[in-house]
């Protein structure tokens, strides 16, 4: 289950220390180890330890960052948990599905990164545009507000449970879709390199007049949810920048 | 999803009350009302109370009992849980097929039970012996001792998954999961649009000297791979030309 250590779990501006313990408990069940810290408001903390209960060792490799993007810098793939359907056309999938594709991303030897916002807010709508898809847990319609910890415990089973069935002919046919569109020889980009082409692509509409840079609603967030929707392959950002770097010129 | 209120969760010699709370939270975010105390160490308490979030009403319903009989008395189908394979002559089935049992029992309109066991011990054999079958959730070979109410989350949510996936056939999920991507008000675009794209685009390259015409393999191949892959919206399509427009301006 060495693909499982290539999903890492990000916290990001999390309250309460028993939640990181309580879901550094979770992921150790289900093989998962690598715990990334946005913010956390206290950390390291007794009560994180406590109820970690066997997964210390996963609170003591567990990196402290100041920044979701500093969390996601390295990763190829990643998801948003929203309990709300907020953006109509980001690709929302559920729990299981997302269970398969993280595992499927991490097969390929591909980074791959599941986001928790706060307790009380959730992910920010900056934070879910820096996904690639959003995935949503199924609940009663009446109640849909999982505790953290208890989120963290579905998604991570679920990864666990396609990893279990990787072998099984469904997941086969999955991964077989995944293959058409991804080739290992051209890795799906970081996140640092599309940050990185935004940056440039950004430049070169203010160049055109295309964007105001003093705009309130720009239209560089279309532009960024189109490429980020479509997962954009290393080679596609360099053609991208060099688009970017011709319009520059002139 | 009346059914879901068929199914039963009965935690057995609870010793923490505050895994009594975080239990009856995951119940409700799944849609399960019924839960059945045998035994707790300490309930009613405020810990559990302050655990259970907006679930109050489950704890406050919540029957206590003096003996695993009397909790399962008018049950029909009872299902124990167990991290070990201590009887393997017992029919054994994983979380998800227990959610999908579960649910088939309480759709003929049977009472269902799901038992756990004490935090530290788990089921004892007497008790596994009042099971019809033993249900495991799977985990990492290194680390499998679940907390107790992410135990319940797991099984919840796996009845709740069986529910959704009962309720509406295969056509209208998917169905659902389409409208969720697309809004009716900014379709997806049509053939003759991407074409119709492609074409400025192309133009708008070359006028940058980014595209050769002459050239065999032209990059344009590949931006359209991308365009296709992210399946672009109207709206994108009249971002993407404005971009062109004012590119081929200068």
């Amino acid at each position: 289950m060495d693909s499982l250590r290539k999903i890492r779990i990000v916290l990001i501006d999390t309250s309460h220390p028993g939640n990181i313990g309580s879901a550094a408990r979770a992921m150790k069940t289900m093989g998962l180890t690598d715990l990334c810290l946005v913010n956390p408001k206290e950390f390291p903390h007794p009560q994180a330890t406590s109820l970690a209960s066997n997964a210390e060792d996963i609170l003591e490799q567990a990196t402290v960052v100041d920044s979701v993007e500093a969390a996601i810098a390295n990763c190829q793939f990643v998801l948003g948990t929203s309990s709300r359907k907020r953006y109509l056309q980001w690709p929302l999938i559920e729990s299981r599905e997302g269970g398969v594709e993280a595992l499927q991303h991490a097969q390929l030897g591909e980074q791959v990164a599941i986001l928790f916002g706060n307790e009380r807010i959730g992910l920010t709508n900056a934070q879910l545009h820096l996904c690639h898809k959003h995935v949503t847990i199924p609940t009663s319609s009446e109640h849909s507000s999982l505790n953290l910890a208890q989120a963290v415990q579905v998604l991570a089973y679920e990864c666990q449970i396609a990893a279990l069935n990787h072998s099984s002919d469904k997941t086969k046919l999955a991964a077989q879709r995944v293959d058409q569109v991804i080739d290992i020889k051209d890795p799906l980009a970081t996140d640092a390199q599309m940050q990185g082409l935004y940056e440039h692509l950004e430049e070169a509409l203010i160049h055109i007049d295309f964007v105001n840079p003093n705009e309130k609603k720009p239209p560089m967030r279309r532009v960024k949810r189109l490429f980020q929707r479509a997962q954009c392959l290393d080679s596609e950002v360099n053609i991208l920048r060099g688009i970017c770097k011709h319009i520059l010129k002139r």
